[in-house]
């Protein structure tokens, strides 16, 4: 989406202008002005001039058709003016004005609707309301009523987008201390219009924009937001994301100041892996991952040589990068002998490097160790340890030069010469686990795989789906995934216990009994599944037992289904939820109790292919339960691979009537021997509840 | 341990003391002169003077026998210097020579030996060798070579001691620029005699000195850190230790170091936990620690309110509190209604409150809003956002002067009045996160409980155990715990397949058959344990094929047992190893998969008494399993904590021989049916190594 005339306008009108430079519509015409921005009309019809410049009494007055119009006025007196604005032509608006769904309440919220209606109907891009505005360096276009974006800031490649106007100036203030510079600054306000995706989508394709940090609080429209993620993967660009609401409270809290929907933190992980987007843990880091991405395109990932003057330092320095998810991987013998030949005495050569105290300033010793620690090919940078007076820093410039990897110094004493540093793309942090949370961060996204996003087409199609009923039945289930490449157990579904006995001779034995009705989630507790059932007459039995305790229960019993009890193997789970922000969510993991209890579980948008789904399989922690623990023989995974993809596929077919699919258990049997479906719970949504698409 | 002739000397002597005040040897004499510290004595033979100073000849030439002796000579030449010291009756030194352990050579080793023989011999503090020395503020005594410390610095109430001399300047700096100041800085280099503990020992009476930050590589001695630890904690000092080595690289790098034993990273956690200390994560917690320690008594805990002028920023707080293990509790409903009645709108005041940005200002509005905040009696502090400009500073300190909590400003735009805010003891952070890892771990040393630390009397002895293997069989493992007050599944060995008939009956069915050997580990793997045998032919032909078996592994056979197959319960192990710094240290888990594939046990030091051993149970993440999970029966949890501490105070009384202890399965059953061990796994340490108690 194009925002030009919203970020980059060649004339503006603020509407609301305040002769005061420090009030909310003063700020912009005062930074204007400074900027030198030429074609800027005050609109105000009680003074004749404002800060200086000829006011204008009404829009019409004003003598050009403006690119932007900033309306610094009341909330009610905001929507009226709108409608002049874009009778003249005006293509695009910047609300300030608060007053509306931030205040939770009814007037707010109506008010919203009719600007969101109006910036629909006429097609001016509206950003807003209740936002902070926006200020473009390069371009020295300030439309913000914030005081932290000042004309003569240095112009960068990073944008800032946020949807909080203090964390717009937050983000910004550490990150200029971190020696980040921006292009752009954006507060996307309650977006009742323009959103956040739109900004990102425009800023993809902003050739002043290398990097987009934002700070997010809930996305409006998950493909919106994936679509524009994709478009920065695809140039090379760094979109790093703080979303707040990890925790309980702060999703708690987060809702409460937001009108928009409230999206599974757990599909925000899923979708920001899918997408390469970098989630930032904390806005420190947020702020270090523009740092790193603007020090060159030279860090190819997380494995780290250390270098260090300190043995200290250097084993802080493993503990924080290896906490954080970076590795420190041994340097190859040749390596480490080339090392050792450097320096004195029986220091540790292997990763950290402990150069000792005693040595650094002999000749080209610094650079000569610096050239050998990143000659490996799995190194992709090395950290410096040399605080204060240690640093010799034109042997590091010297390496630097040489060199294709970054190097980043590392000075708890805060003494080094930044400039002298950033002036040769070397990196600096004061910090060790600063440092470690930034690299860890950045290595993770840069070697981000994002995998399969294109769905297959479908390979099969559901039945008509009963508009009676919120569940299939499992048979019906089962057969419905059957069709799409899911190995299912096939049962038999039986109506007397005359009837049992004769299938279960057929079915074989041992035999699992269970009770079919679309009524009943949790058969084990109630006793309707039964297994390990040897012979006909202990069939016959529990299929008497069963019928008495359904209708016990006043449910829709279809019969009892009887299937071969499958020895061997590891059970896990499958299971697909819709999440409201990002749509289809697939959830992997090693059955009830390790999910619900150890949280070992793995979760991926949809499409999900059969290597995705086997990488997916891979993450769990209990993952050696399926590669032949203690002795048991491996498992089938490739085969659950398959299978996990293939109800990925069913799902993506299936539409809008589905609400959730869990396969539980998926038997993963010994490899070679495949997987199976042992039961499915289909749910669906009820007919007259269209769900509509997020899209 | 008093250190008071090494750390308060009021003489010193500097030895190859140096008329240039940046070498090793001036840089004592320079900073003790402008310290104004008056009995000082250069001892440099070739000079008349050093630094204005009249230089002595020799130590012997000194006009009175010093305090302190602090030895700038070589590393050869040191340890005939001290003989000469120690024959004039001087008590203390300070050797700053490298060329000792830590070179890693043989000839380096044996002069670290040397130096501690005398030290032993003599009776002399000998502080190092490759120490930086140290700094007394309060008493003005510099005796380090160290750079960061300066007379002038002012005065403060945290030491700070550490294992690096680059660490003691790294924390250093850090702290004073977090606001801490310092009673004393100390780095006890090698440590051939005068140890990390025995400087903790002498702080914990130091009047000077209120809280300890420690870097710790290695600790020689377990059992006197835990004592020292204990004044700390019972003089309501703090003592905070970063201890390096948390991830496999960093313990690796550390060993290549230090000549320290190995402790295990879960073992110095267990010590900690049990000693009260507080861990800091990283070098920045550590000196917050001492930051929030130095702003009073007022923090009790980590329950925290938040107060915001921005929604945004409230959510940020609260996900970075929760996600550190600090609390943001809901506050009482006519807490929140007295807020609300302050605020316009509905924003959210359960906690986070947010307060929005138009309102901070009305008169006694912010500190009406943070007294109501920190009524509610579970609240132990506030967190104030309310940056730059917003933050009205004369209600805060009236709020602060009216309550017995701590409030601490959080400002992110690093804009507030620092000193004003330290004056009034309220407390500050320019970042969310650091904020949270800081009051998270104050709150959770605060709230520690240490519990028992006393082993009760031995209830009961072991039997003598045997010299010729290294392992007791099941059945006198079992017997021996059993002696101690452990339930123990009573169990028949049999010789004989007819043995083994007559026995099952007696025992009844299901039952479990085990081959009983010393010298097989993992009898599962081999089939040498076999469950649920129904009848007697069963258990003779399973007898059979175990003793074939057996006999063909080649293995001392005892027989086979034949014991209860229980039914019902839940599996757990609980295991007594000794670590080598800390001694014996206690596992608990839910059995080997839980423990080995999620790390999910818990470890203590002993002793441990039942109330602990149930706190252990119920830290496990898995604990949901023994508490009535999916409509199982809740287990016996106080039996089984019973069993647990029953295994402790075994070990405890079993002594040197004993070298591993494990119970697995200890079967917890249901509530009120008890606990017992199945299977008990006793090791035991050859005679002829005597393992030496670290004490």
């Amino acid at each position: 989406m194009s925002l030009n005339a919203l970020l980059s306008p060649k004339s503006i009108a603020v509407v609301g202008a305040s002769d005061n430079p420090k009030r909310i519509g003063g700020v912009p015409v005062d930074l204007l002005k400074r900027a030198g921005f030429a074609r800027l009309y005050p609109v105000n019809p009680k003074n004749e001039t404002v800060q200086g410049l000829t006011a204008y009494a009404d829009i019409e007055s004003v003598p050009e058709v403006v690119d932007l119009v900033i309306v610094a006025l009341s909330a009610e007196a905001t929507l009226p003016y709108l409608e002049r604005c874009h009778a003249l032509g005006i293509p695009a608006a910047l609300v300030f004005a608060s007053g509306y769904a931030e205040t939770n309440e009814p007037e707010g919220i109506a008010r919203q609707e009719a600007l969101t209606e109006f910036a629909h109907r006429t097609g001016m891009k509206v950003a807003g309301p209740n936002a902070m505005g926006n200020a473009n360096f390069p371009a020295g276009v300030f439309t913000t009523f914030g005081q932290s974006f000042q004309p003569g800031e240095p112009a960068g490649e990073t944008a800032l987008v946020t949807q909080s106007g203090n964390m717009c100036a937050t983000v910004f203030r550490l990150a200029r201390r971190a020696g980040v510079t921006f292009s752009q600054v954006i507060n996307t306000g309650n977006e009742a219009s323009v959103e956040l995706s739109d900004y990102l989508d425009h800023l993809a394709e902003d050739p002043n924009t290398s990097s987009a940090l934002c700070y997010v609080e809930e996305l409006r429209n998950g493909p919106k937001f994936l679509a524009a993620a994709a478009k920065f993967r695809a140039a090379g660009k760094l979109l790093a994301v703080y979303k707040v609401g990890a925790s309980e409270k702060g999703a708690e809290a987060t809702r409460s100041h937001t009108a928009a929907l409230a999206g599974d933190s757990a599909a925000y992980d899923a979708a920001f892996a899918r997408a390469g987007v970098a989630r930032a843990s904390e806005l420190s880091v947020l702020a270090d991952l523009a740092y790193l991405h603007g020090l060159g395109a030279k860090i190819g990932g997380s494995n780290c040589a250390i270098l260090s003057i300190s043995g200290a330092a250097g084993a802080i320095l493993a503990d924080a990068l290896a906490l954080n998810g970076a590795e420190v991987p041994t340097l190859p013998d040749d390596v480490q002998r080339a090392i050792s030949a450097q320096i004195p005495g029986h220091s540790m050569v292997s990763n950290p490097i402990d150069m000792t105290g005693n040595i650094v300033n002999s000749n080209d010793f610094l650079s000569e160790c610096i050239r050998l620690a990143l000659s490996p090919d799995d190194i992709d940078l090395l950290l410096l340890y040399t605080p204060g007076a240690f640093l010799a820093l034109d042997q590091v410039e010297k390496a630097a030069a040489a060199s294709g990897k970054a190097i980043i110094v590392i000075d708890t004493f805060a003494m080094a010469d930044r400039d002298r540093l950033a002036a040769a793309g070397i990196g600096y942090f004061d910090d060790f686990d600063r440092a470690a949370r930034a690299i860890a961060a950045y290595g993770a996204w840069k070697k981000a795989d994002t995998g399969t996003t294109i769905a297959p087409p479908a390979s099969a199609s559901w039945p008509t789906l009963p508009t009676d009923r919120n569940a299939l039945s499992e048979t019906e289930g089962k057969d419905a995934l059957a069709a799409f490449g899911m190995p299912v157990v096939h049962d038999s579904l039986v109506q007397t216990a005359a009837e049992a006995r004769i299938a279960a001779d057929k079915v074989g034995y041992p035999l699992v009994a269970k009770l079919v009705s679309p009524d009943v989630a949790h058969k084990t507790e109630h006793g309707l599944i039964r297994l390990g059932l040897n012979d006909a007459d202990a069939v016959a039995d529990v299929f008497e037992t069963m019928m008495a305790k359904a209708r016990s229960m006043h449910v829709h019993i279809e019969g009892v289904t009887l299937e071969p009890m499958l020895q061997g193997g590891v059970e896990i789970l499958a299971g697909v939820t819709r999440d409201p922000v990002f749509g289809w969510m697939l959830t992997v993991g090693l059955g009830g109790v390790w999910t619900e209890l150890m949280q070992d579980a793995c979760h991926a948008l949809l499409p999900v292919d059969a290597a995705q789904a086997e990488g997916m399989l891979r993450s769990l922690k209990g993952f050696k339960l399926l590669d032949g623990y203690r002795g048991a023989p491996k498992a089938d995974v490739a085969a659950a691979a398959q299978a996990i993809a293939a109800l990925g596929a069913a799902v993506l077919a299936g539409g809008d009537r589905l609400r959730e699919v869990e396969i539980n258990p998926l038997l993963i049997l010994p490899q070679g021997k495949g997987a199976v479906a042992v039961d499915a719970l289909v749910l669906l949504n009820a007919t007259e509840t269209k769900v509509e698409e997020p899209a």
